[in-house]
């Protein structure tokens, strides 16, 4: 065994910064290329030790999906920051609290919030509406447009709400697999978007030019070019990626940052099964069928070394979880290569909802980093 | 809105002190009934605080799920615990700080990890065999008895080890619906286990009457009466229960003692959706088909109060969960009641996992119970 992995005793989630590096870099890339504002989102890491590698790319606008993650990147100093899920009005203080000393993004798709906070606000915040392109979760369609011209005009004649514009996460593209089922979601989206847009800025008499269009998922981030029609990207997961993000086709599988160190302890012959210590309370339960085994995964088996990690061999898979064992099918090799007391990789299914189970990060020269 | 309620503003897992008592109560007396030891297994709560409401009904010997675990329950005076998971040697160091302080009792299927045990141990501990009686997750089963005698054989020369005996989680039983499927996993869980309880001790020459057999699955421990052919009872779940183990047949669903209050962002009146923030990083992501509504549900909606929750109607339920939403679907008479910053109350699937996400309790005096 080598130094690092000598270290490791029990679950841990390893985060390979070369790689993590590399997939901001591509992504700032791409928004430079489009003009759009890089609003990444922070969900997926939630660690400030982490926020500070995307300032090498010039990131200076985040995303989060609630009220007490703005808070924590904002006591790391990052001063412009959109809360991208639909207000919570009974945190109306720590709204207030943030409204005060940060550019603070908020997130409404209907009048109650919009009244409530028009009432409580005691500090300008920026307000987005959240368009539902299809996703069918949160926000409003193009059916609802008399609706979103309405909170348009109330956002617009209060004194402490500035609209910003529309906002949407294509949360159907992860049931997309492969770049044309990606491609047809984006298509959707822009043709959507851009006809709420117009008919904003028409209610409002604004010029074309106005920008506040603002896409997101990873998918789509990933995997298409021309984003020259918004105005602003907010895709979060491709910081590490992960399996699922894989099968959809956003990403190669040594394009995923993270993966999970697991001890063995048990080894079953006639099965062909390892059981590993690391299970849903580690990895979370997000399951995919793999496109080759035709069987349902919760992560792929790599082998650890002390610089990262190997290609998976898709023939060793994590096939089961309960609540702190995890169950590997292994290929017949990979069995007889490993010993209870080893150590083993696993490429997360769902890399946010792992590293949100597992609260912190090591990186592969052992520093550990904290979540929130 | 009430004191308790109008305190909370973001999603919080309410503890209903007075059905854990309860719960606590009755298994309590179903040991005593038995004559069996009383070992609760505390992965379910994972707190101090909540732990301390089993000494009322005479609890002082403990089962927990890792050793992280067991150094946590150790450090708050707890001093007779079993880490019911098979052995991770690579804690050796944990292991021997525990043993020194603690009745440390530890499990074990393979032969590494004895002698690996033989040759670190600095303090003495006991020594159970897990055995597998049909969840085929980990232990020996049957067929496998020439090694199980084998093992024993070890662990008895040791000189750090003492054989305490076998042990066994009938994890099926969560496969199974109603008593009739509990009684049948029971019946052939204790038919394998005296076989093989049997075998070792005319291996080692033993009086019939030693204690040595160890159980522990909630559906088992709550349906099942009879327990006298064994020693030790293990059950953890049972604390809260959960809507799971009301479709296993456990419980009522008045007995479950724990509530998710999540605040109400979004309506969607031509789905009959309402959005709350309360998504897999809150809930963990357990579903179940509900036996009446043949759906795959994450939760089912209850009304909260002052004093506690609602019995659910089944027409309302938590339908999806993304990361840190999620989409209830709702009873037209429901959806009506409810608006955007109201509180709603959701019954978890799997309790053990909720709580764990959550990583703290709310109880009905607003008292907070932080977790490991």
């Amino acid at each position: 065994m080598n130094s690092l992995l000598e270290k490791i005793t029990s679950p841990t989630l390893l985060v390979n910064e070369d790689i993590c590096r590399k997939n901001i870099q591509q992504m700032a890339e791409k928004a430079k290329r489009n003009n759009v504002v890089f609003r990444p989102h922070f969900k997926t890491l939630v660690s400030l030790e982490i926020s500070e590698w995307f300032k090498d790319y010039g990131v200076d606008k985040i995303t989060v999906s609630s009220l007490e993650m703005a808070a924590y990147f904002a006591d790391g100093g990052w001063d412009d920051i959109t809360v991208a899920f639909p207000v919570n009005i009974r945190e109306i203080e720590r709204i207030n609290r943030l409204a005060e000393k940060i550019q603070l993004n908020l997130l409404v798709e209907n009048k109650t919030a919009i009244d409530f906070l028009n009432k409580h606000l005691k500090y300008k915040v920026d307000i987005s509406i959240k368009i539902d392109v299809g996703a069918n979760r949160t926000g409003l369609t193009l059916e609802d447009l008399p609706l979103i011209l309405d909170l348009v005009t109330s956002i617009n004649i209060s004194e402490k709400m500035n609209f910003k514009g529309i906002l949407t996460h294509a949360g159907h593209t992860y049931k997309a697999r492969g770049v044309k089922g990606i491609e047809k979601v984006h298509d959707s989206c822009q043709l959507i978007l851009l006809k709420i847009k117009q008919a904003i800025q028409e209610h409002l008499s604004l010029p074309t030019n106005t920008s506040f269009i603002s896409i997101g998922d990873t998918p789509t981030c990933s995997r298409m070019e021309d984003f020259t029609w918004a105005d602003e990207m907010r895709p979060g997961n491709f910081i590490f990626y992960d399996v699922m993000q894989w099968v959809i086709g956003s990403n190669t599988l040594d394009d995923i940052a993270v993966v999970m160190a697991c001890p063995i302890v048990a080894k079953h012959e006639r099965r062909k099964e390892i059981i590993i210590y690391g299970g849903a309370v580690h990895f979370a339960k997000d399951s995919i069928r793999h496109p080759f085994l035709k069987q349902t995964i919760y992560g792929l088996v790599v082998e650890l070394h002390e610089n990262g990690w190997s290609h998976p061999e898709h023939k060793s898979y994590l096939a089961k979880l309960s609540q702190e064992h995890g169950t590997l099918k292994m290929s017949d090799e990979l069995f007889e290569k490993y010993n209870v007391g080893d150590l083993i990789g696993v490429l997360p299914i769902h890399s946010c909802m792992t590293a949100d189970c597992m609260g912190q990060y090591m990186d592969l020269k052992e520093n550990i980093m904290e979540r929130m």
